[in-house]
C-alpha cells in the first residue's frame, strides 16, 4: 500500500495560529475506484481565509475537522485517471487536501493548461485571488472612470490585483501598505498613482485625505481594524466599500472594536458590503476569461511569493500574518 | 410694521443640546414680493435628524447658522398669496422657519388637502417619515415574503411606520423599543410579532436570537450604538442593513465605538447601507401615492405624539433624545 504525508489541523489556534497547531502524518492513499483520479501536487495555495475554518464558530464554510486533512486551492498533476475528462499528464485546479499525493473525484476539479499561464497562477490572479479582486470589485464597488479607488492591504495577493483593476478601469487608485519596500513596489510594479505605509505613518486619516484629494469613493477593504477607521473619516457621499477581509482581527481573541460606522454611513449615503467570491460562482467563467484577456495583453502583472517543500506549507501560512509575502503566497511542492 | 416670534439657534451644542442653545426673538416680518405667500405655522416638524444641523461638521444638509432661524417641515396656512398657485386659505407642506407667521417662495411647497388626512399626517406617515420609511425599507432593505425584518426605534415616528409596512409586505417584523408600554404598543397597535424592551434585557445578543429564532435578514436601525452591535451576532447570510439613524450616539462628544462590524460582514456577505430619504426624491410622488392609498385602506396606522404652543418646540425636539415620544412628534401652533 502506498502512503503519502498529510498535514493535518491539530488545535484550533487561539489568537495567532503556530506551528504546533499543525500536524503532519503519514496517510494511506485508498484504490482508485470509477471516476476518480490519482493527484500529484504542484502548487499550493495558503490565504488568510483559512484561519477562518480552523475555528468553530459559524462562518461562510464549515469549520476543518480536528485531526483531519486541512484543505485548499491546489494545482495538482493527473497521476492515473480513471475519469473519462481526465487523462494522465493533465493538470487539474480545485479544492484538494493537504497532501503530497491525494485520490480526488473530478467533479469541481478544473482542467489548467501549463502553456497558457504559470500554473501557480491559477491559484492566483486567474484563480480564487483574481476573481475576488475582480468581481468585488465591479459587482460592488460598481466604480465609475474618473472616481477614487483606496485599497488596503494593496500589495498582497487580492490587493494589487484590485489595484491594477482599478487602474484598467480608469480610476484613480491609493494603495495601504506596510512596509516602504511594498509602497514602492506598488506603485511602480502595479501602477498605484499613490502608497501609503501604515507602519510609518502617524495621522492616517490626514494621510488618506493627503492622497485622496477628492476623497474616497470605493474602498476595497482586505483588513479591517484602525486603518479602515481612518477611512471613514474620507469617504464620499454615496461611497462603497467592499467588505472582503478582515486580516488585521482574525487572530483576536476578544471582540475587536472600532469607531462606530453607522453615523458615517448615514451622513453620506454610503454602503458597506461582504463579498464572498463564492456566492458569485455564476460569474467566474466570465471573471477568469477577462482576467485571462489582461493578463495576455500585458495589462495585469501577476506578484507571486513562491515557497518551496510540502514541510513548508505551515509556515508559508503563517506568514500571511506577519506580511511576509508579496501578491499571492503559494507553496511548490 | 408687523412682526413674528422666532425662534433661533444660539449655541451649537456639545453633547446633548439643552434649551440654553435655543433662543426667542422678534423678527419683523418682510412685504410681500411677488410670487411669494404669506404663511401662518400650524404644525412644526421636531426630528433627530436637526441635531446634525446644530453641528458645522459636514453632513448631508448644510448646518444652520447661529443666530438665525431653524428650518424644519412645516404645515402653514396661506394668509396672502402674490403667486397663482396658491390662494388664501390653503394649506401648504415645505421646509420653513421656525417663526409663527413668515414670508416664502412658493418654489418647494406642496399644497396638502386637510380633508384627505389630517393635517398634522403630512409631516409624517404621508411626509418624511413615512417615506423614510417605506423607500428605505424597499429600496435598500428588499425584503421578500416570509423574511425577518428587525426595526430598531421600533415606537418611533419612523421605525412605527416601518414596522407596519413589514406586516403589510408579508414578513414577520420584530421591534425594539426603551419601554413596556412601547413593546405593547408596538405590538397591540402596529401588528409587529415580538417586540424587546431594551432597558429591561440583560443580554440582548440573546434576547434578540429569541425574538428572531430565523436569524435577522433586514435590520431597519434608528438608533445605532450597543443595540445595533448585538443585532449582528443574528444577522443571516446575506442580511441587509438600513442604517436611517443613530440616534444613540448623535449626542457624544467622543468618537463613539462599537464592535467592529468587518468580521459580521465578511462572514455574513452582508451589507450596511446609509439611507437619506432626500437622496431619492424622484421616489417619493409614488412613495407618497403608496403611503396615501395604504392609509386610506386603514392598513397603516397613524400614531403622533401632538405638542401644543410655539415656545415648546424646543422642548418637543429636546423630549425627542428621552424617547418621551411615541410615533412621529410635532407641535401644533
Amino acid at each position: 500500500m502506498s502512503t503519502t504525508r498529510t498535514i493535518n489541523l491539530k488545535n484550533r489556534p487561539t489568537g495567532k495560529p503556530e506551528l504546533t497547531d499543525f500536524d503532519f502524518s503519514t496517510s494511506v492513499i485508498p484504490e482508485l475506484k470509477e471516476g476518480e483520479l490519482l493527484l500529484s501536487t504542484k502548487y499550493v495555495s495558503v490565504d488568510p481565509y483559512l484561519r477562518g475554518r480552523m475555528s468553530d464558530a459559524p462562518s461562510y464554510i464549515p469549520p476543518f475537522e480536528l485531526n483531519k486533512p486541512i484543505a485548499s486551492g491546489v494545482v495538482a498533476e493527473v497521476l492515473e485517471s480513471k475519469n473519462s475528462k481526465f487523462s494522465k499528464g493533465d493538470h487539474v485546479l480545485g479544492m484538494m487536501e493537504w497532501k503530497e499525493t491525494q485520490v480526488a473525484k473530478a467533479d469541481g476539479l478544473i482542467k489548467v493548461d501549463p502553456d497558457k499561464a504559470p500554473l501557480s497562477a491559477y491559484l492566483g490572479v486567474l484563480g480564487m485571488t483574481g476573481l475576488t479582486a475582480y468581481l468585488g470589485l465591479t459587482e460592488i464597488g460598481k466604480p465609475k472612470k474618473g472616481e477614487t479607488l483606496l485599497v488596503s492591504g494593496a500589495a498582497g495577493a487580492v490587493g494589487s490585483v484590485v489595484g491594477q483593476i482599478g487602474k484598467i478601469l480608469g480610476l484613480r487608485v491609493v494603495g495601504i501598505a506596510g512596509t516602504d519596500e511594498k509602497v514602492e513596489m506598488i506603485k511602480s510594479e502595479f501602477g498605484f498613482d499613490e502608497g501609503i505605509n501604515y507602519n510609518s505613518t502617524e495621522n492616517m486619516i490626514e494621510a488618506i485625505a493627503k492622497a485622496c484629494p477628492d476623497g474616497v469613493d470605493v474602498y476595497f477593504d482586505n483588513v479591517g481594524g484602525e486603518i479602515s477607521d481612518a477611512v471613514l473619516f474620507n469617504i464620499n457621499k454615496f461611497s462603497r466599500t467592499i467588505n472582503c477581509g478582515a486580516i488585521s482581527v482574525y487572530n483576536n481573541t476578544e471582540q475587536p472594536k472600532s469607531i462606530s460606522v453607522q453615523p458615517f454611513l448615514v451622513k453620506k449615503s454610503a454602503s458597506m458590503q461582504g463579498f464572498v467570491v463564492f456566492d458569485y460562482a455564476d460569474k467566474h467563467p466570465q471573471g477568469i476569461m477577462q482576467l485571462a484577456e489582461w493578463l495576455g495583453q500585458g495589462k495585469l502583472h501577476h506578484t507571486e511569493t513562491i515557497r518551496e517543500g510540502f514541510e513548508n506549507i505551515p509556515q508559508a501560512f503563517l506568514d500571511l500574518f506577519e506580511g511576509k509575502n508579496k501578491g499571492k503566497m503559494v507553496v511548490k511542492i
